[in-house]
């Protein structure tokens, strides 16, 4: 399958894997809408997120569309959880900061955060925003500032603004110029990319 | 009707009107999806932007849903225009730079741009983005950089990235602490705003 790949094309994964961000994902928690949830992966993907982190109890898991979304599935892994401790064992790994997006009177604003951390984000579902069961084990809630009248982001927006910013701080901070993956794990991504 | 707002209404409407940014503003330009543009309406209000400007040549302007779109739809003003001529003289008033989203090799990356500056971002169709017409009388253009497989961003999720650039910079200058209005607009925008 590999012999398929232009040489463009190669090029064109081996740079894009290059700039994943293998330290920076997001958690889906029962966000139930499929315009939402394509959107956030086509999100994800342009801003180097390497996997996102699936925790669905309550809602089932939408069905996608086909098109440019379903194309950015095939980019971003996914992971899924059934337990919290399995969640949260998995998010812990290499230290990283565990965020929740949320209105909360303790949340701080977005641009207080320091995104150049490995940092996992939680999104929750459309209605009832992060479950209390996950806020108890983050480390801390971040908001987008507000201005208008209506109280709360579109949560496919409110993932790509917050994506937005740590993907700012991070090409500040050169972080897309550096490898995230040692040698073997790039090269067996790329067996697997190439076949794509 | 203004009597039917609480005191609570009253002070949350003159707060947000104190916050609008009547020098921030985006143009709608054959955007078809009913999703995407009550995104964006959504996203305008919550950064604060008090009017859009609709240029809709060859795209009939989507019927929108009626929920918390809808109701942002309420309070993001709509500015028609049927020529080029009357959508380049309207943005032009206040000396107002007017910038594309755009993925052309001329193009700059949004953190270049100053959006305490009056700024107009015209945003174009979902499939062929800002026609030629429009493009040749912008001061520049603008991209939001992407490192992933995906070449394009949805529209609505661009304009989000977009007025939240926009929205950070004029946090960090204080513009929303500052009266955008006089008060003559004010009270003239208060009086409607408390009937809605």
């Amino acid at each position: 399958m590999s012999r398929t790949a232009t040489p463009q094309r190669r090029a064109r994964i081996e740079r894009v894997l290059s700039r994943r961000q293998k330290d920076l994902t997001l958690v889906l928690a029962n966000i139930h809408d499929p315009h939402n949830v394509s959107a956030i992966y086509r999100s994800c993907d342009a801003f180097g997120v390497a996997e996102v982190h699936l925790y669905y109890t309550d809602t089932p898991f939408p069905v996608l569309g086909r098109k440019a979304s379903a194309s950015a599935r095939k980019w971003v892994e996914s992971v899924r959880h059934k337990t919290l401790d399995g969640l949260m064992h998995s998010l812990r790994t290499d230290g990283r900061q565990i965020l929740a997006a949320s209105c909360s009177a303790t949340a701080r604003p977005l641009a207080d955060w320091d995104f150049t951390k490995p940092t996992a984000v939680i999104m929750g579902n459309e209605h009832r925003g992060v479950d209390k069961e996950l806020a108890a084990h983050v480390d801390g809630e971040l908001y987008i500032p507000m201005h208008g009248m209506i109280r709360s982001f579109n949560v496919s927006v409110a993932a790509a603004v917050i994506l937005a910013e740590a993907s700012r701080q991070r090409v500040l901070a050169g972080m897309y110029a550096k490898p995230g993956y040692t040698e073997e794990e790039f090269a067996a991504k790329l067996d697997i990319w190439l076949t794509r």
